[in-house]
């Protein structure tokens, strides 16, 4: 794999079937609502009919109360433990979530959702807007974390879940946690937000503007519309990828893992080449991002992260989010996370304390940076473990 | 100034005037070299003819003893200290060179070069190649910071000047600083590398490879061609100068000038508009620099900054690139400095002191990133001042 520019071909046949199949019917169970249950969005507007697609794992019990929601980041879906429908790699928390793992499917109900936005069955700007007949696309309209986890609870609601035992999530899936807590204290036992924070930052902000700049920069974006006008945004996506890729890991790991080793050369080859081992990796990163991922839910998952402010929607007070929650709650950093640093989550364990709620907080040591949510991570296994273990306790869980 | 991706242009009219006319002939002194006098480059190739573009101030001494060289980083050019004829604006280190400045024109012979591969009027991808009468563009050879160096001191020898007082410069500037002092021992009396570091890390390699990537996904790039093919790479050259700048700004101080304050308006739109001010401001940061630099450039200068590693030349050990040197150094960063981060610095000095070389060393506190090199930064006024004053003594200037 060599020179993305050159090699990564830009048009693709007109109907790309199995990604726009996984959008309208997923390789997962699926809840349709109609135009009589619409979801209420934060942008004013009642969007209906919609759909949400969802996988689990273990069973619930007869008093429906070990169901824990896990939440995804931003370019994750509800394949937690099981193989990925278009990718075949294991699910992306397969190191937490299974018998005997620290979210033990032998004991919890373990759910997960695709986001609302998304592309993998749950409504989305690639699903069909039923009033074209056409895919959404930016006549979808933008959604917010809270929107998320409305259309969770929706869920919840038809699946008898009146009470979750946990909410989980890392990153994005953080602030969905978080949100949980503050919109639905009484629905929230426990929760365990992991490398994320109760806001986007300034500079999480500019990284995400220069990906969507860098999808809609691509003349195969189309506006937009480039599933009904058969092409794709592959390059101006596989540059957004590359470039929010690198904020993922740390710079310490990045100097241990590739430094500045030659790939398979001895020698500079004075070309653009990908004479560095970085360079061809994040080429890789980028050129296998656009094969499971849709442009346009690129570019809303992304602004609902830059939207969320969890303290705005509470005059500006972080703890008045928190007020009314009854929930225990696990915060966990990573020492070298600089997308979400510790002080985000250290700024949420002080709202959680100013209100009056239990909360523990882990600060992981790890040079693995915002990625080490996603890795094998023996000391946040341990935290939630611990953490879950108790609260099943308190709860009377067997 | 909305939108990049729906408003900026990206045809211009065929040919580009008034840049190809920079490239070729400068609005700053030139010297030409024929191709009896080529630059010999690392990539193993003779360059010529060739030509490099400089800009003075103040006068040469009768001893020719009080020239001070300052080199540019990435996107500077050598319009240090007058208004930029492109731009209009003011010289981009106004605040450290002229009459009575640390870098005072009255006492010293200042001068700058246009890098070799840069696009202001020394031979680069840009210029004319005369084996065909087109644009070099990718035909160019690739350059290094060596090199870059190595085209200066032949123009030093074309001014008489054997020996620099002093050679300056921040970022790729100060790159080239340690390679002068590696390279020609014996002409730098002096040394001051601000902001900088011996080696490329792999961080700074991806990122500079995401926006190479940027650049070539756009299609008016053309493989390189743009300037024969009356194109422009305007979008793609946005997308990557819009990345680069985050990594020139601290968190902190995107935090403190931009933080979550949205762009004339009191909520957010729902749409993709630029709603948050740092959005603005990073998409105007693109859109202006399209208008100055030369997209092939770009890839030219980022690339030989990749390339950097001044230990590889020296068996690994950087100590051994100042055994030689006769200079004093005067080191400086800046606490908030992420790309090049008082870590690299620190190995210069410790280098430095291996190689028995006299050397001081600044950390400025500064919370404005790298970027602080260019800016008022009182602290780093006073160390330069200091530092050329007690050179100046040392070797008995008036």
């Amino acid at each position: 794999m060599n020179d993305l520019a050159f090699s990564v071909p830009s048009a693709v046949p007109p109907v790309d079937l199995p990604r726009r199949s996984e959008a309208e019917t997923p390789s997962s169970p699926v809840e349709r609502f109609g135009a009589d249950a619409p979801l209420r969005l934060d942008a004013g507007i009642d969007l209906g009919p919609w759909q949400i697609a969802y996988q689990s794992y273990g069973r619930l019990n007869a008093d429906r109360t070990n169901a824990i929601l896990i939440c995804h980041a931003l370019t994750g879906d509800q394949h937690v433990a099981n193989p990925n429908p278009l990718t075949g790699k294991p699910g992306w928390w397969e190191t937490l979530v299974g018998p005997g793992k620290p979210i033990d499917t032998d004991r919890f109900f373990v759910v997960c959702t695709n986001v609302i936005g998304g592309c993998m069955g749950t409504t989305g700007p690639a699903s069909m807007n039923p009033a074209t007949g056409r895919a959404w696309a930016l006549d979808f309209p933008l959604v917010t974390i809270r929107d998320m986890v409305r259309s969770q609870a929706m869920l919840m609601d038809r699946l008898g879940i009146e009470r979750l035992f946990c909410v989980v999530g890392g990153s994005m899936g953080g602030m969905q946690v978080l949100q949980w807590a503050a919109s639905y204290p009484e629905r929230v036992f426990a929760a365990m937000p992991i490398a994320s924070g109760a806001r986007h930052s300034a500079q999480n902000i500019a990284f995400h503007e220069v990906g969507r700049q860098a999808v809609m920069a691509d003349p195969d974006w189309r506006a937009g519309r480039y599933l009904d006008e058969g092409a794709r945004p592959r390059k101006g996506l596989a540059v957004a990828r590359m470039g929010a890729h690198i904020t993922y890991l740390s710079e310490g790991a990045l100097h241990r893992k590739f430094g500045r080793t030659f790939q398979d050369r001895e020698a500079p080859t004075f070309t653009f080449d990908a004479d560095f081992q970085i360079e061809s990796y994040l080429r890789y990163q980028g050129i296998s991002f656009v094969e499971r991922f849709d442009p346009n839910s690129y570019l809303y998952v992304t602004r609902a992260m830059d939207y969320f402010d969890l303290a705005a929607d509470y005059g500006g007070v972080l703890a008045g989010a928190f007020r009314n929650s009854p929930a225990r709650f696990c915060v966990i950093s990573f020492t070298s996370d600089w997308l979400f640093p510790t002080r985000e989550s250290r700024a949420v364990v002080h709202a959680l304390n100013a209100g009056g709620a239990k909360v523990g907080f882990v600060e992981v040591e790890s040079d693995k940076g915002h990625d080490a949510f996603l890795l094998d991570e023996p000391e946040m296994f341990a935290a939630a473990r611990g953490f879950l273990d108790s609260a099943a306790s308190e709860l009377g869980l067997g």
